[in-house]
């Protein structure tokens, strides 16, 4: 008889929801992953997610599911379990955690996805053993998670590790947020794709132009890695000099916290990886003090987009340790 | 018979050494303080501070002494007691907690100083039971000290908390450090003085031509805040300026470590309080997230001089405590 425990762990994306099962060694077993634009007017968000956790755990073929953890982008609250915002689900202050926990009758746990990105290529990568770590995640925001003496940091809030809001740029280019000079409205994908608008309507970037004509939802990280591959400078420069406002946060972060790991992932790392390995080693080695930076691992995450999914399982499996341990 | 414990902390400041015993409720029963420029070619620095401290012993009438805190200025190696460099004292690598260890037979903490003034003006202040603390000390530098879940944050080089050195204008003035745009290259007193300086230069402020001359050495504190009280607008805007770029460096801390309680101190806060009480919540207004912010408590210090020795007898008293549990 198979007595192995199982653990969900469930990716709440801005676009696609992922579940996926693990065993005890965080293999993935199985993955169930939907976009969320398909379902979204008619069905209730929380059923779905129970339909995509059902279904891979019947994939995944076993019924000793003993724990689910969840990620979930914006602030949450991992105390009570509450997701506070979540725009693109219709969220707001929404009791995940008791939703599943009925459900299943299992534990579950809930963090913010970023937070479970850092923690999963933290502990699933080879640098397990440091204690303080730093995630960035530039995508289409920056999401930013903290691990200080081996405990994600959340702060009085909850919501600790808005690292793409941290101003640098006084009275800077407008942000999402509404304030001015943050990280993300100078380094963000959103960010990027202002300035390349600019360059294609200059006529400056014949390679997007053919590609992606005047439609900018279509300036995607891919696209934006094949116009640099073809020699369009310009499109590079702008790209670096994201790349080098993300490493100044990064040499900030280190100045703060004194971390001996820093993690990088999100959609532009993935697809441009090289150019933001060496301008944030640049930065960094520019803006971060000689005897915090010098110890200090930058790699990037291997896990790509099991990343948040496996963090949560994580999450989920430290924690049940933990009342082990206190029972 | 008086069965008191009594604990020794030790402030070791840039210009001088103060020394004070305090009882269980944290009570100043003495105080011996000396400047460091008097005797410092004369006696090895160790020997005088066991010097300071057996003074202020005598001074409070008791021998039952049961530990020693030490706050020095800098990076310090706090978990192997060793200060790391202390220009003013000579000092490199030097192993303070040892050699006091040795002379006087308890055990001896030691930490960076400004860690300690947050620790003490948090433990002793109306909201210790905050979980988390940020501490900014402008001054000649400017200091930080950081407390998340209730512990001291030391990083991985021991070192973290150098909020000074956060990047807050890429290619501003050159920083002590070596590198541009610091929060302390734009807004430490040093700042503040060079600015001040072209405002004499150029006749604006009569008043501050009168008490200095051009002896710039004498732009201190309590002179600048003398001239914005009788009314000099050009020195008080310079003023509100550096207050107001602390203030987006306490609102960057405030996005990443999201703390409920802010505590400032060092001498730009005790000469100018009001300006930089006024100018720190609007730029934490402007710059940190609302749902971060809107919970936090922002105040002045009340310890004064004495904050960094009595912090240093808190977290001896501290980790006595843990030595006791795990007994």
């Amino acid at each position: 008889m198979n007595t192995e425990e199982y653990i969900v762990g469930v990716d709440i994306g801005g676009t696609k929801i992922l579940s996926i099962v693990v065993n005890e060694k965080f293999e993935i077993l199985s993955r169930c992953r939907k976009k969320t634009k398909s379902w979204l007017k008619d069905v209730e968000p929380e059923n779905k997610i129970i339909e995509i956790i059902e279904e891979s755990i019947k994939e995944a073929g076993t019924s000793n599911i003993v724990g689910i953890g969840v990620g979930a982008p914006g602030p949450v609250d991992p105390k009570n379990g509450i997701v506070i915002n979540t725009p693109n689900l219709g969220w707001k202050s929404f009791p995940i955690v008791e939703i599943l926990s009925k459900h299943f009758s299992v534990p579950v746990v809930l963090d913010n996805d970023v937070n479970l990105g850092t923690y999963a290529e933290w502990l699933l990568g080879d640098n397990s053993e440091a204690k303080h770590v730093v995630g960035v995640f530039p995508g289409t925001g920056i999401g930013g998670g903290l691990i200080v003496n081996r405990k994600i940091v959340h702060g009085a809030s909850g919501g600790a590790g808005e690292v793409g809001h941290m101003t640098l740029q006084i009275d800077g280019p407008l942000c999402g947020c509404g304030k001015r000079g943050c990280l993300e409205a100078l380094a963000s994908r959103i960010a990027i794709t202002r300035e390349i608008t600019a360059l294609i309507l200059r006529g400056e970037s014949p390679y997007l132009f053919e590609k992606v004509g005047t439609d900018f939802s279509k300036i995607r990280s891919s696209v934006i890695a094949e116009a640099i591959a073809i020699g369009e400078k310009k499109v590079e420069s702008i790209v670096r000099k994201a790349a080098y406002l993300t490493g100044v946060a990064i040499a900030n972060l280190i100045n703060i916290l004194s971390p001996e790991l820093v993690i990088l992932g999100g959609g532009l790392i993935e697809a441009l990886g090289k150019i933001y390995e060496e301008e944030i080693q640049k930065a960094v080695k520019e803006h971060a003090m000689p005897f915090l930076r010098k110890k200090v691992i930058i790699e990037i995450g291997k896990l790509g987009d099991d990343a948040v999914a496996l963090g949560s399982a994580l999450l989920c499996a430290r924690k049940k340790e933990k009342i082990k341990e206190t029972k």
